[in-house]
């Protein structure tokens, strides 16, 4: 990691060390160190004795945080978790149907989901991002204010920062966290016949349905801003993930979990073929979420079910139990059953194979 | 995270889940899943009951590899030690300048110089990769054997990977480590007048002298071999961080520690100033430096002494001692001296400024 107290051109070029108070001035105009220190929203100061303490009770304590060659974390257990994951610019995201608050927020989000989708609780976030230097530097401030208040919501502080250039946005989330001993990670594996799958929100397809006003370039329609707005930074309950999913004593409620990241019937699908088993989707339990989107499909002259079967990037959690045990927060919304003879592991539909798109990725 | 045994489209595009054995093939005709599955050497097979062990004898333990949400590693510790640094083709490296190999370990290194600058161990990577669609999947198989091979050297297996689209290649690391219950991490606050200085290197200034050969379109001149191989994958000691700088017991030797990422001056200004001490070259102790690239310097009109004092991406140890217990693998190369009344942090050369290219950051 780079440091925000020293001086290197963040754009690549020789740049003087400009103090810049006009949040539309280019970051090109300062060094990393003076990016750094403005989207780093952790200090050093009071960190190295282990005075700063992390927002959850029995949380992690930052013992070095961003400002020398690497963050000093104390886990709540040796056995940390983790995941990466990268949101880029013209690929994940489209900056005029966006916002910063939206990128950081969503970047926090999809990364604390994996963690959350083990059954752990995250500790503390690594971000490194790469921007042209013609990127305001408001854009990163929104960006990194937005990441470190969605991370602190789950308890997981911003430690450390990388800041460099690139021809495009680009921000990688490290999520860290940790499982205490005894407790068995939430693996895709574990789904039996007889377990029941659930989800954790009251609303599936809505990210779906956003990405589809946006790609139809009618982002700013007012019918479709809660939509655009739940693409652009869903904000599901992942604390569904390790506290909703486990027993208070940590033991495992859910046989398996992931977070829908792909879609529910791809998302399923790794459970399924993970495990081993058929998951059978409830047509039933699914037709609320449908419903509430039927309008927002008829103006776009498309299918609601498109949206709550296949739509991607809503991150909540998606895990199998056994049947009498859904927690509080998960419904259910289908079946798992063991594999037929000679049969594939896959997602059905009330029974019957689910095509999409022309193609068929669980039949 | 993003996982090797489900289809995904690496591109944005929709793509068969085609085989490819063929290995100029682009990863535009793969699916993410696919490419996944040939670049992450880690499987998720035999992690899960915790059966695969790190390479090191008391290293990390992968409880749960590549494959599902997250990683879960044992650390030796709680204490995690994290940093996160991203390398962009075009900023950081130029494809016809370098080669996958040298891409992969140089990622491997910048990172795990981090961890050993806090005097700790590395326990593990993971790995955001981002590509175009048109890039040979050969050349990510190369990037990724390379990393993986060189973060194992030091202890470290990779235990994730995201993979990505985008407009240029661009790898983002994250290296773990921790430290021991009461080991203090090695800041770069610690230094104290009387201290020396030392570098964890037999030669400074390689990476500098291969930059200038590659920038001058000269790099397939044979005498710019070993530079340019130096510059593109520099591989100095890392274990001087972790082992070498402390006592066997743990107990810190070093006052102060970082690795040399922007340059000599430049770094030991990041010690003087965070230490809040005059740190002063020494001249006679660089000199075979100089001496060992003056063939270089003069047939590029170049000076050698600009690569030993400001050539960056060394990664070599650089450390503050007690002036008697400089450890084996350090060389002593300057002092560290009190601040006169109303003097500045700074780094001098024989108790001169040292001017750079018409600015001077320290005097």
């Amino acid at each position: 990691m780079t440091t925000p107290e020293t001086p290197r051109p963040a754009s690549g070029r020789t740049a003087p060390e400009a103090p810049t108070t006009d949040g539309s001035a280019s970051i090109g105009h300062l060094t990393e160190a003076g990016v750094l220190a403005r989207i780093l929203p952790v200090t050093a100061e009071g960190c190295v004795d282990g005075a700063r303490a992390g927002s959850a009770p029995e949380g992690p304590r930052v013992e070095v945080g961003p400002g020398d060659d690497a963050a000093v974390v104390r886990l709540a257990s040796p056995r940390l978790v983790v995941s990466t994951d990268t949101l880029t610019e013209g690929e994940d995201f489209l900056l005029d149907a966006t916002c910063g608050e939206w990128i950081g927020a969503k970047a926090a989000v999809q990364n604390l989901a994996d963690i959350a989708a083990m059954g752990a609780r995250p500790s503390a976030l690594v971000v490194a991002v790469t921007a042209p230097a013609q990127t305001p530097i408001a854009l990163l401030e929104d960006v990194s204010r937005a990441l470190s208040a969605r991370a602190a919501r789950d308890g997981a502080p911003v430690v450390g920062g990388d800041l460099g250039a690139g021809p495009v946005l680009s921000l990688t989330v490290t999520a860290l966290g940790s499982l205490p001993e005894g407790s068995a990670p939430v693996l895709r594996s574990g789904a039996r016949a007889g377990d029941v799958l659930a989800i954790g929100t009251e609303r599936l397809g809505r990210s779906g349905a956003g990405l589809a006003w946006i790609l139809a370039g009618r982002a700013a329609d007012t019918r479709a801003r809660e939509l655009v707005a739940w693409h652009n930074a869903p904000d599901p309950d992942l604390a569904l993930g390790w506290a909703g999913a486990r027993e208070e004593d940590g033991t495992a409620i859910a046989s398996a979990m992931l977070d829908v990241s792909d879609g529910l019937v791809r998302d399923a699908g790794r459970i399924a073929r993970a495990s081993g088993v058929v998951i059978d989707l409830d047509h039933g339990a699914l037709a609320p979420d449908a419903e509430a989107l039927a309008d927002a499909a008829r103006a776009l002259d498309a299918d609601a079910w498109e949206w709550v079967l296949h739509g991607g990037e809503e991150h909540a959690m998606l895990a199998t139990f056994p049947a009498d045990r859904v927690p509080m927060g998960f419904r259910r919304i289908g079946a798992v059953r063991a594999l037929s003879a000679g049969e594939s592991p896959r997602v059905l539909l009330d029974g019957a194979a689910i095509t999409h798109e022309g193609f068929d990725h669980f039949a």
